[in-house]
């Protein structure tokens, strides 16, 4: 099918770009592919290539493609879709790089969201209702949080064009989750196992304000259940930056369904409010769809093991299913668990984020000694593995590996909310 | 004219889509076409279909075509207009199913805005101005106002994801309006009188707030001077939802015009402020273009006749030419008339608003008893049925009607505006 | 290669507008190029015309080229590029017909701003960030402020649609510079010296609001150092209304550099707050790259010739290299000078601005009685020429012009910054 790909490929290069390019699906098996360039002004609306169509690309059958959307407020989102020959996973290069879910088999990474198209940030404003516009796009498994600031809406200062002090709102989850990337390109490893790496960037910048570039790299190997998210963070700034950055992982059904449980290693426990205290000792089981249900959050402070990390396992009731994340605590020292199991109609979810901090509010953070600086020109790497672990040994196995990070120490559980820190608010 | 017309369908189709799709009006006479599609993933950016197009489309005349717009904030926005062979009906699927204008031979429904381009929802930022950013868009002859919230900007509470009650601001006539349909498809009755139809859907939903469905199918039959909106609105989410609809329906020239008359029978007529209160004796009657012209507006509760229908008449000065509204007041049980009789370059306007409430902020409404409420997965359909009526019989014809549902009762004309309810506001 | 660029033009313009269109460079050389018409629905996604193009388009190679930008928040934004043979000028038409920089050689009027990107404005929010959502897409040279408003964000009172005053949170230097234009048209002038004219039109209109249109003609003579703006603002409305107008036009390197000057014939010049007064000896002198720099402005009553011009000089530190700005101080009475030499990666830039007022909140602006009024139907002429002067020789002549328009004058120099006017604020 090369032929007709390659002349697809031209055609939509052509008419999209309004300039003439050479088909790169017809090379001698290049293993790089420009889907998206601010910088050499590309952008290929349609994409699609197997592991037929390159040279070093594996025995394996892999696929991926891109599409663009149509119709109500997904006219122009795209989607990239990496198939591994067994996770088929679902990359939004329009929403930040964010992604919509991955599905294998009868796992599902991903979660039903009242919002049901992959809203286009043309369409997002994130300061309406009060600074919860980001909720009108919100329906994704994975979302990053941040860059400038994460968390919920509300006041907080920062520096103006004249050096005053000044209040702004800061909007919930901050903008990373909205910015269409400026660069994506796909690379397949000519060396086995012939890794496909999806790798964006995105900009979260402005004129007397920060200057965050995100590059992130989203790859699997064939055949495999897991994928990697490695994420580097760079202040472009001339001067020091203060940055938040929560991974907004979500689960719906099947995984979750009353008696799933979420297992991971932990120092202490803290409800986030009242509310959540008040359903603290059953705080990593979930129950069934619940109308009405008012979200639970739970403050995480993992442990990790000698590496220097740590590990969460969300499974379904009959612990025969599951899927865990690994990360750094080092990179992202702080776990939130958010439960929302609200009837199905309203989004009944889970939300568990690895993060630099806390979802309060970017005041609350600073004072509590959480926000994350870099000074100007540094990096910071974000790393996380994510599974997917299919029958009762495999789901039990990863449990076993949290129990013993566990090990001997018993969590603290706070029975009240942590008292908040002093901001300097009147 | 049918094959050039499949192959241009085709090509586009195939263009916008990024995938090849048959050509439906090659088949044999299909009478469904589907224009957007975000469950589908279509859009197709032009479209032209005639009676003769259609096996069974009937004997009369009848054209419908699609457009996309070009040049400054109507980039991208999208025209479907509706020929029936008597009426030019100009929808906007872009902006919520509204309606651009109508016309037939010297007759316009519509009005001449000082906002000259349909205006891309892109464009739009509800929130601005103090919430009164709906105005940067607002030039339709029909525009629905809507549906968590219509009428005047300001502060209301809501429910946070918390479970909190927090206020938010609230923007002038709600967001329906300038939400692209996520469906469009047009449909041609088979049987006579082949009666087409543009049905549209539009979400107004979000997480952590409504999730309403709006399915509308704006109507008529070739050759007719007639037009039907119908559209049931439904509650998608798991717990009860107010709604707030009004159907903000504007006239200018040539039927505005000195002399014109707005006649619709009534209970009660109440001015909205004080300034309509210096007004009242002339509420049914148009001035003429008068530059500084400060808005009036009348609060009507209406009378219907024994089937529950309720009819309004805008007829000019002559008594010539008209425009009629029917509707069932048990589905819309307020009307507005708003007076905005200024220069014609600041935008020379009446409307004629049936609907759920007052346009005053949800907040009064609430308090007033005038807010709507549905049910988890509860719908309620809202039906209107416009007429236009050339030559003094015709239009006397309307007017004789109104009299008779009017009949012996006399209105209640109150001389000040109507006390505010207690909001609870300090 | 006119037949090629003719299928092409044709088949962009085809499938863009949706309808098929004659290709114009094919005809016997019209010398008008509709780029954008928001009238009669064209948007030409990419065009290219060069002086062998047209009948009579003079021997002096020139070039105008269009084409849509891709990737990140530039998607859909258009740039337009005069290459007169000697100058490349880069029209954003997108974004309100700024201009994005012009090249020459190795002299450049523009600036690196760490907004890379040209940001279309469906991506931009005014209103964010406290009013300073303006800045996440300021990188061009020339940026017009305005029109209802511009200059510093902040609370000031509007007439709404009862007639009542209310208060509204004005946006950093206003509208125009995020409105994509209506019209744009290529003029080739067909007599000698064949100037290349692209005009634009914009506009900045609401119902209840401004109804003001921006004519733009954008100029240039093939084989010159020179180009003009000549813009026309018109008050489209029944009433009068206030306008601001501010030619934000923008430096960096080279020009801008340690020593570099800015020359100005003034009779008074003021630093804008204490701030700026701290710096004022060094005033119109240049530091380097200067991490953590706040910014210093000016405010300048410029001096004019008999022929009511005045003019600015900005020159490198070996005064080897110039820009000039020559304009009408009965057009545009104050000027502004805005220092903002940080470090080069938090934007390295300064700007001078010939401008209807001072870019304080349009309440101060009004209160000290530097509004502009346009009656209904009013228009207002601006005019700018822009000069570039390479060797010692031709920048000493422009600045001995500045000294002779300055003469005996010496400038008032007041040390603190000006009283603030009453506002009548509380």
């Amino acid at each position: 099918m090369l032929p007709r790909l390659c002349v697809l490929v031209a055609l939509v290069c052509g008419l999209v770009s309004g300039e003439p390019m050479t088909c790169r699906a017809a090379d001698n098996a290049p293993q790089k592919f420009v889907l998206t360039s601010a910088t050499t002004n590309q952008q290929i609306g349609h994409f699609e290539l197997t592991h037929l169509d390159v040279e070093n690309g594996g025995d394996i059958p892999w696929r991926v493609q891109k599409k663009t959307l149509h119709g109500g407020k997904q006219e122009g989102s795209e989607l990239i879709t990496v198939d591994n020959g067994k996770l088929q996973i679902v990359i939004v290069p329009t929403r930040g790089m964010n992604i919509l879910e991955v599905r294998s088999g009868d796992v599902r990474l991903g979660w039903d969201s009242p919002v049901k198209e992959v809203v286009h940030p043309k369409f997002i404003d994130l300061d309406t209702r009060g600074g919860l516009g980001w909720l009108d796009g919100f329906n994704e498994w994975m979302v990053r949080c941040g860059l400038e600031f994460a968390g919920h809406p509300g006041k907080d200062v920062f520096t103006t064009n004249t050096g005053d002090r000044a209040e702004m709102d800061l909007t919930l989850h901050g903008k990373i989750g909205n910015i269409p990337s400026s660069e994506v390109v796909l690379i397949v490893d000519s060396e086995p196992p012939h890794r496909l790496r999806v790798r964006g960037v995105v900009y979260e910048r402005m004129f007397f304000g920060p200057k965050l570039q995100l590059v992130t790299e989203i790859s699997t190997v064939p055949g495999s259940d897991e994928l990697t998210i490695e994420d580097v963070v760079t202040n472009q700034g001339a001067g020091e930056q203060e940055i938040e950055l929560i991974y907004h992982v979500n689960y719906g059904a099947p995984l979750l369904e009353e008696g799933a449980q979420v297992h991971v290693p932990a120092k202490r426990i803290a409800p986030m409010n009242d509310h959540a205290a008040s359903g603290l000792d059953r705080w990593n089981t979930y129950a069934g769809p619940t109308p009405g249900y008012i979200e639970q959050v739970y403050l995480v402070e993992p442990i990790s093991d000698r590496s220097g990390q740590s590990l969460a396992l969300l499974r379904n009731a009959a612990g025969d299913r599951g899927t865990s994340i690994r990360w750094n605590v080092e990179q992202l020292p702080y776990f939130t668990v958010w439960k929302n199991t609200t009837a199905v109609a309203d989004g009944y979810v889970t939300g568990l984020e690895p993060a630099t901090g806390y979802p309060y509010n970017r005041r609350v953070e600073r004072a509590a000694g959480r926000l994350a600086t870099l000074d100007a020109g540094e990096s910071r790497t974000f790393r996380l593995d994510f599974g997917l672990h299919v029958g009762t040994e495999a789901v039990e196995q990863v449990a076993g590996t949290i129990r013993r990070i566990q090990g001997e120490t018993q969590p603290e559980i706070l029975r009240t909310p942590p008292e908040m820190p002093d901001t300097g608010d009147e």
